[in-house]
């Protein structure tokens, strides 16, 4: 199933769009299948969260009914979907500015089969981007369509052979994954770095940090990474993915890892 | 005389474009009248040079070829217009990744008449931002598409009533205004914030460097906002901009920014 809608039809983006222009929207990419999409509440929450601090016009009606279409596509479905939502800020005005009084809000609504890439399901080959992640406390935790800093890190991992790589903030601080967040377990204890600086606050993240109280948020910097024990990575479409090499050195997925992915799987 | 052109046809952008997913492209603005673009060649380096920076496909005929049709635009302006070139990233693979040697590069080109803003005459009333400037020395300096930062910065300056607002890197360092660059007078001499870890490299900021060398380039933190003599700002539309008053504090109109601005206007 391929779908691609914009206000619920079909069509393109007008050359003036401002979301073109500036990346001044939100997206989310959710998997989906027959039982419908997963954690679809944690995703429609983060789009409105997101919405809110971007001042971006998006009702709890308009959350809502989006939610009951996005059920409705997966009825349909007899292999995974990969479900991408767009909110677009759409107003007239040339410029960075706006009257936030006549902003209207763009759904951009695309669907299509999702397969698990192979390393996924082989573990992760994982070392450091060359390039580095935006840092930004406004913006930080939103998965907001500001999203270079990926592009340049995915293209790093390109060029090193990886399957990902770690952006940092100043060099030092490890954030996230070119496309997942990061858990590490190092004297016994499993961690992943804040995202109120730099990074996105993914749906897959934030399931693990309510279900799993022994999961704590602390800093790692590049120095600490000889120290680790295991690591994984997690998204929404991939779910959890063990680091089999970490900068070369490979690693031992920890029993844990498996039962997160268990738990969690019982959830949706 | 209005323009929208993709690719040099008129049309509309994909749903499943990468420049509108991730911002993943870059932009120039230029002022233009009947004498041709101002400050073509430097608008051409500097996309060029961003399109390296972000390993675009844009070659050295593609960027003549570009100046060309610019410069073919203005022969029939009778008032000034404002041109805009986007050069979009196109690649059919979907995700933050793409294979390099597979992209091409889509160019957007808008031109509509320009009108300088009423304040900018009058000279800018600035304040500070209550959002912050996207830091990441990777993207710094170039015209990308990750624009949040403005946008957010703008909405901050409407809210406050100012015309502009300066954005700061950690809540401390001034980098730039929402729309321009800044230059600020101080114990006799004149200076700009650098650019290398946050803000753009303005075209109008490079050539106010190269032509002053008595203008340095030094940071400036918040707490010496209250030294400041004289200041004003630059950008490609507007040109020289003095600012009437900093933080709510009148600020004199220095003799020099008359000079540099007549002397920058024999440049073009």
């Amino acid at each position: 199933m391929h779908i691609s809608l914009f206000n619920g039809v079909s069509g393109a983006i007008p050359l003036s769009h401002r979301a073109l222009a500036y990346g001044d929207g939100l997206f989310e990419t959710l998997l989906a299948d027959s039982s419908g999409p997963h954690c679809l509440a944690a995703h429609l929450e983060r789009l409105h969260n997101g919405a809110r601090r971007l001042r971006m016009a998006w009702s709890v009606a308009e959350s809502l009914a989006l939610g009951e279409q996005l059920e409705a596509l997966c009825a349909a479905m007899d292999v995974p979907h990969l479900i991408k939502v767009m909110l677009l800020r759409n107003n007239p005005a040339r410029g960075y500015d706006f009257d936030p009084l006549l902003q209207q809000t763009d759904v951009l609504l695309q669907c299509s089969p999702y397969q698990r890439p192979e390393w996924a399901a082989q573990g992760a080959r994982v070392g450091l981007a060359e390039t580095q992640i935006s840092v930004n406390s406004t913006l930080a935790g939103m998965k907001h369509l500001n999203r270079l800093d990926s592009v340049l890190a995915r293209q790093s991992a390109r060029r090193q052979g990886l399957d990902e790589v770690l952006m940092t903030m100043g060099n030092s601080s490890i954030i996230e994954g070119s496309l997942a967040n990061v858990f590490f377990y190092r004297h016994g204890q499993w961690t992943t770095p804040a995202v109120d600086q730099a990074g996105v606050a993914g749906v897959m993240r934030e399931q693990l940090l309510t279900h799993f109280p022994q999961i704590g948020v602390a800093a790692l910097t590049v120095d600490q990474l000889d120290q680790i024990e295991s690591a994984f990575l997690s998204n929404s479409l991939m779910g959890l993915v063990p680091v089999r090499s970490l900068m070369g050195r490979a690693l031992a997925t920890h029993v844990d890892i498996q039962t997160f992915h268990s738990e969690l799987a019982n959830q949706w």
